[in-house]
């Protein structure tokens, strides 16, 4: 038998305890052995709900029980989670977590206090909910170098940029609309702006690529910005607006990172990739183009991906399982290093303007929008772009990234 | 160091060299060893090439050696591959094939082999080439019970269908285009009669249920009788049409399983691969919706997934790897007893008749085709469906099953 203690019993640990409730069986079958609950740590009571009789207030009771082999944390923040899973592990006992703020910041060391006592430190619930990206990362993609990995990483800001582009609703209310359905939290910061995408994409490449990415590194925009008129523009090039976090690498030893909206053109299999669900582009240098679709969040989803990284862990008891995450920096190009092409707005100019300052440009016109219109420029420097889009200055109403 | 033999030097045989010399690095660092070719078999020479110094005729150089930890075998067919396979596994050697044919047909006792020598025989590229689906499904999806697996499972059929779809081509010129370009073979048959998509969905299915399907089990149905009429009907009705490798759980312990040309609407994640790309949707009781897309075949994408088994074998070099296929037969509900809605053409017939027959149907009209029209039946027994549908006799053009 492995026991397990579950640490918070909010959404997502009510949710791992429901799963291994329901599918016991055959857990229990993949497993090798019998996985109990012997523990939930929450600070509240349940009275009436099952999961009372095995509820502890204090985290000492866990820690301190030597039969206690796994701990699970989904709690969510950086304290006291972090402080609690280096406990667990000091002690030896295998974690896994959903937690990806705190794989993102302190990923390495966790990881590196896990292979030290051979136990393990799984998260693959942090990336992506239920698609098993980390694993595939991990275990199945070992014969390639990766040299891109770019996500739709954020189930709530792709439900709002889908609703935008197919019902032509504003940002404000297509908000309040996520908010009202339970999308997206009160403060939507962390998704609106892109700092959740942020910490998966950075969790993703330091796994691709073998190194740490700091979070706090990337370059990150989210889709405050975005008008039902730059879907327009899209739909009228077959394309459509989806917040990317994406990485690759640009040269031996050299990446680049970044987390933004961009034009994505049908040919990516990005682009069908719509409503709250996640889909994780990867590319390798054998394997060529790979895509990971599912539910990047909720409940079930979330759980299924935890109590597979408890099945992992009950597997590999006292051996560690290798990844490729070294504590050794990934550095990134500046991001006025970065080439792409930019797909930009412009009111109260002309097409000659435009291309005396950018060369060659793809016009972009809608009767709909009289008094401006919209240019793709070739691909060029970020610093290049910005260098020569200055002479335009408040006429600029939007600029875009395209994704090729 | 870990000494491997590739068993068969043709075009994955090949590919899987190319994949260990070019990625030695980060294959030795995933494994944790050196991943050293040893032996390359094949009844052919290579002269010039420098495979010619590892090169064997003799198999028995190779399972006679101690020193070979893993064979790979990737020449395709049941014998001598079969008796190969199972001379290196009663040996003491892991083997990783790609050989879909030997897996749906021996898989079962070559499995069982493996784990009572705690070995391993792992096939993740004989499924969806590059995609990583059997390990997946192996090691991820282990908390859930997967209820559903559809895939687009051969490349050659994908690319002609899209063909057909986009550029309104016959069926019989889009087979000579694709065997020009390599993408078919002279005998077309394993691909168009659905015989390769077979022989994966049994392999899926029998990872996903934990129970052997037999393939001769599954009714298959290819894609000779599909036309650029169908596919104009298709695009009417806002769907496509694929050739899907389908099973589902109806009920405890009961499964059906079927090889056919489906329509396909755009709310499925399948809808839009396209090409010659493979994606696969599977269901789980608590993941819900999930999709592996990437490359189904071709040189390097299939040996980066061979490649993939080698480094696994190697990091459990005496420890099975836990599957959930047994050797307990899955049992297939009859055809008949399958229920879904059917598309059909019909000319010489009318409305009236058909709704007096089938009770309510949605009917497709199209400009381009007078004389006829379609329609799609309500939810039904395919056993049901083909008794009503006699009284239409010859007058039926065309039937074609929808994926809901």
């Amino acid at each position: 038998m492995i026991n397990i203690a579950v640490l918070g019993y909010g959404t997502v640990g009510s949710g791992v305890v429901e799963v291994i409730n329901t599918n016991h069986k055959s857990i229990n079958k993949r497993a090798g052995e019998d996985i109990h609950i012997k523990y939930v740590l929450d600070l509240r009571d349940f009275p009436g709900d099952p999961v009372q009789e095995i509820l502890v207030h204090d985290y000492e009771v866990i820690v301190n029980d030597p039969e206690v082999n796994i701990v699970v944390e989904v709690m969510g923040g950086i304290e006291p989670a972090y402080t609690f899973v280096k406990r667990a592990l000091l002690a030896g006992k295998s974690v896994c977590t959903s937690n990806k703020a705190l794989v993102a910041s302190h990923g390495p060391e966790l990881m590196e206090l896990a292979r030290e006592r051979d136990i393990n430190f799984l998260f693959e619930a942090s990336c992506g909910g239920g698609i098993p990206i980390i694993r595939a990362l991990n275990s199945s993609l070992t014969a390639d170098e990766i040299d891109e990995i770019t996500g739709i990483l954020n189930g709530t800001t792709n439900y709002m940029l889908y609703k935008m582009s197919t019902e032509g609703c504003e940002f404000d209310a297509i908000l309040k609309e996520a908010q009202a359905m339970g999308y997206a939290e009160a403060d939507p910061s962390a998704d609106v702006e892109g700092y959740d995408a942020c910490r998966k994409i950075a969790i993703l490449s330091s796994l691709a690529y073998g190194r740490f990415l700091n979070y706090e590194d990337i370059y990150t925009e989210g889709i405050t910005k975005i008008t039902p008129q730059d879907m327009e523009y899209a739909k009228e090039l077959g394309m459509t607006i989806k917040l990317l976090g994406t990485s690759r690498k640009v040269g031996e030893g050299t990446f680049y990172a970044m987390v933004a909206p961009f034009l994505l053109s049908q040919k990516s299999p990005l682009y069908s990739v719509n409503d709250v669900f996640n889909g994780i582009f990867v590319h390798g240098n054998v394997l060529g183009d790979a895509m990971f679709y599912g539910s990047g969040a909720g409940k079930l989803p979330t759980a299924s991906a935890v109590v597979a990284d408890v099945v992992d862990e009950a597997k590999h008891l006292h051996r560690n399982i290798m990844t490729n995450w070294s504590s050794r920096p990934l550095h990134l190009i500046e991001t006025d290093e970065v080439e792409g092409r930019f797909f930009v707005r412009v009111s109260a100019a002309t097409v000659e303007e435009v291309q005396k300052i950018f060369g060659k440009v793809q016009i972009i016109n809608l009767k709909s929008l009289p008094g401006e219109f919209a240019f793709i420029t070739e691909n060029m420097k970020q610093g290049e772009y910005k260098e020569k889009v200055q002479s335009l200055g408040s006429r600029v109403l939007t600029m875009i990234r395209v994704k090729d």
